[in-house]
């Protein structure tokens, strides 16, 4: 049975025009993921199809626990082809999760496969795809290139040398590879990881714990990196003496809520106020609830899809955060990102309160990110941005996924945003005008972010 | 005029045949509802139409005070025709509310009635519908054998005697009626109703209570019960002292916000481990906000439409209360519920965090309730399971409902689900493979809830 | 390139129908709006397109400084033919965005251009209406008359002396001018205008301000008043000493969060009992943000467009007000707003529990609001309503405007509203009983509005 025809998610002729005409060759600006550097360095070849479409993709890994397939089969000492069995069992259940389109595209572009995967040719599948992921072409490199990407910011921890940034540069890729500097674990000062980090920064004071990462910001700004990125349940806005918070922390006392707070109000603001300096863009993920199943998360690590989303009051703190940054005239290009879209319209009317020429955009509302990058997730987020603000001003989809097939959701992206946009066109919502129409559907896919990026 | 066709809310081809040929005939699996087992025990007869479609539906009442009804004609001395004529001039005013659509499925199924009801033809529905009420087949009995049921959960207090369980196993009905323990007049420690409710069980300690859960459990296992349910405004998770709380309360001294968070969390740790042992489900409904018209309910009391939704942060809590479970290995199978949708996002993906095999969706995201069950609530549910999980392995609709005519809105429900499947399928977002989607309708009407519940 | 066809907003036969012959030629009455009552009294003429369509719109502020535009060109000291290009440069972005659809329904209505605005057609435009603008019919009066509207609610501070509606009034204006009563500097106590407010008032104690209050809704009664209005981020609830929290302000001492809700409960409950007492209409916009960006609102004063929208947890204080003056019976007829869309489920189940004949819709979901009134936001208010309660009951649209051209957004709130209508019509939700809708479309464009303001 086919699958992914030509107008796939593309439902008037239209939205097929914007798709084909105008969206569709348009390059990749990555502007945030979770691609190790490393794999693009040593140019990593994947073994089989479930090291490729499985190997890192943590969401699939939630569908077939979801579908009741035991662990061994997921994480476990279960063999490569087994694992893929049991996703190819899992697959069919999936209808109206992006999973089913993500996979069918994945299968569809990298291997030219348009038949729905299941338990039936899954065999048939593995073995052509096995073919072909001997080919240079296969190559982490060749993948990338094959996906139309012109740059990738990859997500780096401030003390990461960038070796592997500077190996890929000085390769002959012709893709370029920035680092984006993201101090979470500086920050995160009540984690489990706080004291240890600060030992591996060799930090003994807060003023050199603030000297050491603005030295870290001029490296990485040395390096090429013109991005951040927090992640944040929510942005704090209280004030007090962070320097004796991080004092008591030192010396292993138990911080409040309150002091937290603090804190972390203090280092955003210095990191802020750095970024502004450094002309860097600042993200701020909020809404995030790592690893929730912290018994699962002990045995897995990282990126094991036991992480949720929170769903905290947001607007009065973040308003005031940006506020203050606005009064002393250091409010940076901001992205602001929610895992839960219950904070959408209060980000929408936020962002309406801190625009700022002479930047067409200055603060964004980066896109459906974490559980929420399906079709309805990304509709609701346009239809947010639109209502609110300028859509004709986004920068557009990011990757954010360490699968290298994740490229594929830019298509998936793509396609949604035509559609919406061929529907308000074909209800007589805004006239037939191809060239504005031009303009705006390559300024999403694109250009906008080239723009912001500064590239 | 009439309404209710054959094609009622399926909008496409594939929606009409997906309920035609696999929904509609389905047995109903009712593993939620509020319907007295007195009432069945007793095989009730109605008197009238205003005592089979009003007397026990609060919906009903809310709308006719909205409609500027006296109370009189709702809940007061009026005639039962007097109350009936009140609510059919109400009717023609529901464009767009569920009961609208409710109202003539009750009239269309039960009596074969298809004309719109307004004041008009009241008085001819009257005594059409009179007519037949006298006969045998519309004792409570008959109207739930002809409502296709296969097995009912009820929802009941730890102290009930279950002796209409009883009565009902030992008569000759084929249906089988089991109970649900629902403690929350033990947890409720703020509640007026606690203090005389530890006396009605006859505790004097902590550990007397906890014994006398337990055993009551045991009971309620003995006479077939496998599901619990809880009703609460958010689930807590706060450590301490509960048994001090516990005394606090029983000397009758006033309990803090903190202290009654630790004694319910204690509370539903201890239920929910005994739930895992036992191998039954734990229903989790939150979002309650009960009597919200204190001075209505005072008059009126239970199930009188004074009820509304809460709209507290959930998110971290719940999802630390069942880390804890998880982390012992005694998270039992759990449906969560909210009556407030901007949760729908967060439950969905706390879920996510929980799953695992061997059960295909362990944990589950119960159907849109209490004002919020429908059509749009009922899609938007649909598509927050879809999209963060597998609606393949949802477990479907319930009743949450006293009366009996509710059956009806099963047949709601599953016209919604298919023409929202139906869609997905036309627009080849899921290709039309009728073997998978046959295994999918089916499983969500009825196949699911009965795997799910070990029926 | 044509824009606004007769079809607008209209997609089916039924929607045309039901706009065309129930919605289209009935009056307005705009029960909440901005415009300042001396801009009517005085007859106030335009000097171009710019005073009347940019001068008082920060919603067109906000989208410049979305699009990049310099402050120069917005608010600052460029001329107003620099200003108009400006504007005419950003409207061809505003996909998606309702003020696209505004100014051109603004353009049609008032001007007859039915031509997309552009920068190519931008000196045309600014020259023929620029023309028109200097004509009698295009003065304030004139624009309102031409707007079919039959009577205003403005919105007026206490202490104001009502002189211009008192010189409307006496002079020979068809259209009916009323106060309304918004006392938010008195109850917004610890804002930095709370002091000089009270100065202002003449008042020296607690009781003196309570007297005072109810001195001026004396007199704004007299002047024709029924309506009040709060704005508020959350209505308290938290009972104690309110004295004594003024007389600390009075002090010039700090007030906790805590104190605050203190006095604002209380003034709120002595406010409801008096509007209850004086038959008035009870308005609480819930959800404000004021003054989001502090800096610029400092530069540019009110109405800058720096606002936001706030995302407390509202229900259960909200809840316990109402519940207070219900036990009291001296809940007055209440019209509950929202600037944040999470909250309309919470107060649609809400004021379902409040609702009580004799008035049909006594408790009202007031229409979206506050970059909430979009086609999205009219939509999602629209079904919350009808599936909570009885959309057909609704009051209908207002401006919430100061600018007079906005009149033109209660065509197109009517048009989405009668599409609506008109899809659960088509897709045989509803019967095609035309006696019925006329009734329905009618009620919620003029006629329950006439009757619930009892005009």
């Amino acid at each position: 049975m086919k699958f992914i025809t030509e107008d796939f998610m593309l439902q008037s002729p239209v939205a097929k025009k914007l798709y084909e005409d105008y969206a569709k060759n348009m390059p990749i600006i990555d502007y945030h993921c979770h691609i190790p550097p490393k794999m693009i360095a040593e140019n990593h070849r994947f073994d089989n199809l479930t090291e490729l479409l499985l190997g890192s993709d943590h969401y699939k890994w939630r569908a077939m626990r979801a579908n009741g397939v035991d662990e061994k089969y997921i994480t476990g000492d279960a063999t490569d082809l087994e694992k893929f069995l049991a996703w190819a069992r899992t697959v069919p259940y999936l209808i109206g999760n992006p999973l089913y389109h993500w996979t069918h595209l994945e299968l569809k572009r990298y291997f030219g496969i348009d038949e729905a995967l299941s338990e039936k040719n899954a065999l048939d599948v593995w073995k052509k795809t096995g073919e072909k992921l001997k080919k240079d072409k296969y190559t982490v490199r060749g993948l990338i290139e094959k996906s139309n990407v012109e740059v990738i910011f990859t997500t780096d921890d401030p003390l990461d040398s960038l070796e592997y940034h500077k190996q890929i540069r000085e390769s002959n890729f012709k893709i370029k590879v920035f680092p984006t500097f993201r101090p979470d674990k500086a920050i995160d000062i009540r984690k489990d990881t706080f004291l240890q980090y600060m030992d591996k920064m060799e930090v003994r004071s807060f003023d050199n714990l603030c000297e050491k990462l603005k030295e870290r910001m001029e490296f990485f700004h040395q390096n090429g990196c013109r991005i951040s990125d927090h992640s944040l349940s929510y942005v704090p806005y209280t004030n007090g003496n962070a320097e004796s918070v991080f004092m008591k922390a030192l010396r292993g006392e138990e911080i409040t809520d309150r002091e937290e707070a603090i804190y972390k109000t203090h280092m955003l603001k210095i990191c802020a106020e750095e970024y502004s300096r450094l002309g860097w863009v600042m993200q701020l993920h909020l809404g995030a609830m790592p690893n929730a199943n912290s018994h699962m998360y002990k045995k897995l690590g990282d990126y094991s899809g036991y992480d949720s989303a929170n769903d905290l009051s947001i607007a009065e703190s973040l308003a005031r955060f940006l506020d203050s940054l606005e009064a002393d005239d250091k409010l940076p290009k901001t992205i602001l990102y929610t895992l839960n879209p219950k904070d959408n319209y209060v980000i929408g009317a936020i962002m309406g309160s801190f625009q700022k020429g002479p930047d067409a955009g200055k603060i964004q509302f980066g896109p459906a990110c974490l559980f929420n990058d399906h079709r309805d997730g990304i509709v609701e987020h346009m239809k947010c941005i639109s209502n609110l603000g300028i859509i004709s001003r986004f920068i557009g989809m990011h990757t954010d996924s360490r699968s290298i097939v994740s490229y594929s959701r830019h298509e998936y992206f793509r396609r949604i945003m035509c559609n919406v946009i061929g529907e308000w066109v074909e209800a007589g919502e805004y006239p037939k005008d191809y060239d504005m129409l031009k303009k705006i559907i390559e300024g999403i896919s694109y250009k906008n972010a080239k723009k912001y990026f500064g590239l």
